[in-house]
């Protein structure tokens, strides 16, 4: 044994410190004893892993080392945000606020109505999600330039999941039910995931992901706008593409020009007013303002011309006044509750991941922080209040957001400001609705939607990660084509796919040593890297789990047996010891461990050595417990593939 | 910019070789260039990747480098290894074959019939299916010692997946179409497994998943014999727990003291044979002979003791002759096709698990390879031609191989000899199992299935993984009070769902210098590793994806909040730099790739500088691709942590 006798240690003796060699068995090389990590109960285990699946943001570190006091101010801070800058408030930052708040209010009205709409409920509903959701968000809300209201996706998929079950026209009453239940569901869902710390959910739906289905949703949402530019009275209420082409071409003798002109006249304008604040960002009113001049003219022009008689649809009577209360809708009961809670999760879901981005991006962009879970509950609670109060599923809004950032918004008094102009729109200016045509809200809702295709983030992705671009073609063509949760499913499971085939067939690299240094690296990849005669070194990258430990036999046999034909070809020393470097195994199940266990049996049988090197705590850990690590004993696990390599050949010239 | 100059070249550049500065920074250091792997194109990505997901073993290996002839013999040896050992076949070999092929159908007979039974067939299929599968098998198959024939696991989901729908007593023509049809998908659908080299379908159901999916239909099964142990006559034919429970107490009135007594008798003396044999190995024969015993011994007493009239039901008559061709039977329409196709899959998948597991077991014990596909084709080969030969599910068993294996079996010339002594039956012994009691059937099923309860295994899942106990878990009580796929179902969920908890939420690392050596090591872990002044070093033990691109922002953040706070604490020299290690990401996708992009731009706000220290081939390859790496530039991308350290520090040095 020699050089090694004092590495003989058991290594169930649980001590962890790190022993050194005296005796260097390389000039400049020590081998160290590789340590079990430090012993912990399961309970220990236990409360530490839940802590960093709930809490890896250690959220009560503000409250240690404070006085009673100030826990309870910073408490008071942390559920209702709007003590932290309420004091700190000033009459400058109330002017910059009142800007961009009355900015964001004029793009909010025509966006309300036209949203509503997209979710097939009268548009009314759409201004009053307009004003209870925001003011209760600047209380809970921690993002000071989410700009809060109605959005396109979530409102899109409320109305076709709705629809295809219960008929907006033949029964409105149950849909409005409906659509106030799922919000509640949508709601109590967002606020069980802030409250429950099950933020990470929203990760699933990956960037790929999103990008595909915004653009697949922007596509059919536009082609459904067809039916107000082209003045189609009987529409299919289908969200599929095929339908809904068919639609537009079966009804050719509904089309009226009078409608096509003026559409496309402001479908024009919008377009080139968004082009032009693209261009030049400090013309972001422009495109912020286009909408509701759009609405002003387009109404007077029906007004003055009276083009309502030359088949142009107007929007009609709105009733005047203040949300009414609309708890007494909700229904917990009946056969439709499945479909309003299916409806509250995907609408949940999806208006949670554009608020929570959007938040976090201009965030980013302003460098302060926003708590995922806390905006969870923010929004869920939000969206409550909203099911009681007429209101349907809203969110931070990304172009509201970018338009309120852009005005200037300073903290969240800029939403208040909008419901208070949304509020005196709701008391005394609906009238002035009656005559907007119906046509422009089509136009409105294009332009918002087709900033939602982005193409060049597609390409990107083909250019960096072909299975991201499958995920994203998968969500396209899935809501394209089949359903809007399924299209959705699917780019999910794409996406669990692609991290299980990494899992089931991992790369293992065979490694040399690059001169002149203890360090080993890939020899595909590394020129300058060599093999080590007798030694075989492998860096399986992955951890070992049930679904690999198969493959990674079969896979670690087979470089055993091309080491030995390239070792017979080129008249090389025989093979002797097979190191695997456990540096990116980061886990290890029971399956990984009988793994090890026979494969060590096996290549004993054919006279191999194995050697592990550098396996990471938790590795050690299992296979201490499984007693797997008393079997390897000495010369069987390293620190790193440097002292392995050193400490095993020593061990074959003192012992020729 | 000093020492570094000659490190500045631009990473675009696509050569791979390796740079070494000539100055170094330290005493012994010298820095390298972290490479770029070798260019491929996508098409040349592909195919490599397809390959390690289909071909891992490179089955073709075998075939480089022969002459046509030879290839020829080689590829014939390949489809049907009955060439590889035939030619060398020896009357020696024969002896042994014999011995274990007799001693395997002493066990076939009794288990034929009472596996039939719990598929609820009639009795003669277990023979039938003791007879053509392993005739076929003996040609196909790649292992020399699986016993083949039913099993009790496919045979018990075969009868519980098919009596729920279709009753085997009241239609029982329709009961066996649809188990001959199940029997046909199950072997079509093994074979494409096998063909579409898809085997690692099956590594998804992990051991811990089998070993609780086996004791809880193990323990279904032995309850569900109490019906032929009491002598209950009308029994529910549900198979979860509580259904069979309470229909064993409802019928008390039916238990007849007769059948008690000779059941118990018998399973007595079944359970000690089995004890024996468990004991000592050698006495193997002891447990083999036991079911062929039994069901000799209680035949003759029903015989002799006329305890037919005394309420002892018997088999009754078996048909003598071959199998019937049972083609015609197959039916490819109708309401039930996708009952049978669904039955077929899970029996289908189980079988499979058992057969390949068994053979890869007894083939590590004498040290030669099953190749898992070609196993896959042998197995749906057989079960599909048994499906037109009157053949329900058939694999390869456990208890027989054991059997086979321990009474010195050679090669699969003694499934040959098991399948003619089956024949010998057939043909002329049938009408002696007319007085063989039903009680002694359900006596030899508990014995076989009680020994699949691995009470052991899972108390060492319990010690070594938690969340492998937990599936473990899940897929027992699934079993017993849900249903046999849903059971399965919720344990594969469970281990994915491990898989994925991994990857969400990876450990990250604080490193320090091991004294003495360039290596870093984790900080908690080893006492003898220190921290760096100035430097956070962070290991990040995942691969970095959507799933947990948000949490790793948090998590690394934190560190550096948490670093700052013990910097204060301690009065030690302020953060400069953050290294993260990123020999364990193993893979990063494209909002992986956002996490490193935003990261940088944070820490750059706050004057910190971001280093990355081993990325590994892919992940350098998707940085270049989307342009990270040039923004990295110098001082941004190390081979090693302790490079990196050595050069910022010799940086900051030489720009005081």
């Amino acid at each position: 044994m020699g050089v090694n006798s004092n590495r003989a240690e058991d290594f169930s003796s649980q001590d962890t410190t790190l022993r050194i060699t005296t005796e260097s068995v390389m000039p400049g090389m020590e081998i160290h004893k590789v340590c079990l990590p430090p012993k912990k109960t399961t309970l220990q285990k236990l409360k530490q892993r839940l802590g960093e699946i709930f809490f890896p943001d250690d959220p009560l570190y503000r409250f240690k080392n404070r006085t009673w006091c100030k826990k309870l101010l910073l408490g008071l801070q942390f559920l209702f945000p709007i003590f932290q800058w309420g004091p700190e408030y000033s009459l400058k930052l109330l002017r910059s606020d009142t800007i961009s708040g009355l900015t964001i209010a004029s793009l909010a009205i025509p966006q309300g109505i036209s949203y509503a709409k997209l979710a097939n409920l009268p548009p009314i509903v759409g201004l009053y999600s307009s004003f209870v959701p925001p003011l209760i968000y600047s209380i809970l809300g921690s993002s000071r330039h989410l700009g809060v209201g109605p959005v396109s996706i979530a409102s899109l998929v409320m109305g076709s999941m709705l629809s295809e079950t219960v008929s907006p026209h033949d029964e409105p009453i149950l849909y409005l039910k409906l659509a106030f239940t799922a919000t509640f569901f949508a709601g109590l869902f967002q606020a069980s995931l802030g409250f429950l710390r099950l933020g990470f959910v929203i990760d699933f739906l990956s960037k790929a992901t999103l990008v595909g289905f915004m653009a697949g949703a922007a596509v059919i949402v536009s082609l459904q706008q067809l039916k107000g530019l082209l003045g189609i009275v009987h529409f299919t209420t289908k969200m599929q593409f095929i339908p809904v082409i068919s639609s537009v071409f079966k009804h050719r003798n509904e089309w009226s020009w009078q409608t096509i002109v003026v559409g496309f006249s402001f479908l024009v304008f919008l377009l080139t007013s968004r082009h032009i604040s693209m261009k030049r960002p400090k013309l972001f009113w422009v495109s912020a303002a286009a909408p509701l001049t759009s609405v002003i003219l387009s109404t007077l022009l029906v007004f003055c011309l009276k083009l309502k008689s030359h088949k142009i649809s107007v929007i009609g009577y709105l009733p005047k006044g203040l949300n009414p209360p609309s708890a007494n809708m909700l229904s917990f009961s009946g056969p439709d509750l499945a479909l309003a809670i299916k409806t509250g999760i995907v609408t949940g879901i999806l208006s949670l991941t554009e608020g929570i981005a959007v938040g976090r991006t201009f965030a980013a962009l302003k460098n302060y922080q926003v708590d995922g879970n806390k905006e969870m509950m923010a929004i869920g609670l939000m969206n409550m209040a909203g099911s009681c109060s007429s209101c349907y599923v809203t969110t931070g809004s990304f172009s509201r957001s970018a338009v309120n950032y852009n005005a200037g918004a300073q903290t969240a008094v800029s939403n208040i400001i909008m419901s208070t102009a949304v509020l005196v729109t709701l008391l005394f200016l609906m009238p002035l609705f009656y005559y907007t045509p119906n046509v422009i809200l089509g136009a409105i809702i294009i332009t918002a939607v087709i900033g939602l295709i982005d193409y060049q983030a597609a390409y990107r992705l083909w250019k960096v990660d072909k299975l991201d671009f499958l995920a994203c073609a998968c969500s396209f063509f899935g809501v394209l084509f089949i359903s809007v949760p399924l299209g959705l499913g699917i780019a999910v499971v794409v996406s669990v796919f692609k991290i299980l085939l990494h899992v089931t067939r991992p790369n293992t690299l065979i490694m040399g040593n690059i001169r002149g240094t203890n360090t080993y690296q890939c020899l595909g990849r590394y020129k300058e890297a060599s093999r080590v005669p007798s030694f075989l070194i492998l860096a399986i990258e992955s951890p070992i789990y049930f679904a690999n430990s198969t493959y990674l036999q079969e896979r670690i046999l087979r470089w055993i047996r091309e080491e030995e034909d390239w070792i017979k070809a080129n008249n090389e020393g025989a093979l002797k010891c097979v190191i695997l470097d456990m540096t990116a195994v980061t886990a290890i199940d029971t399956s990984g461990i009988d793994l090890v266990r026979e494969l060590r049996k096996m290549l004993e049988k054919r006279s191999f050595q194995l050697v592990l090197a550098n396996p990471v705590g938790s590795v050690m850990e299992k296979l201490h417990q499984s007693k797997t690590l008393d079997s390897f004993g000495l010369n069987g696990i390293y620190l790193t593939v440097g002292e392995a390599v050193a400490d095993i050949s020593a061990l074959w010239k003192s012992q020729p």
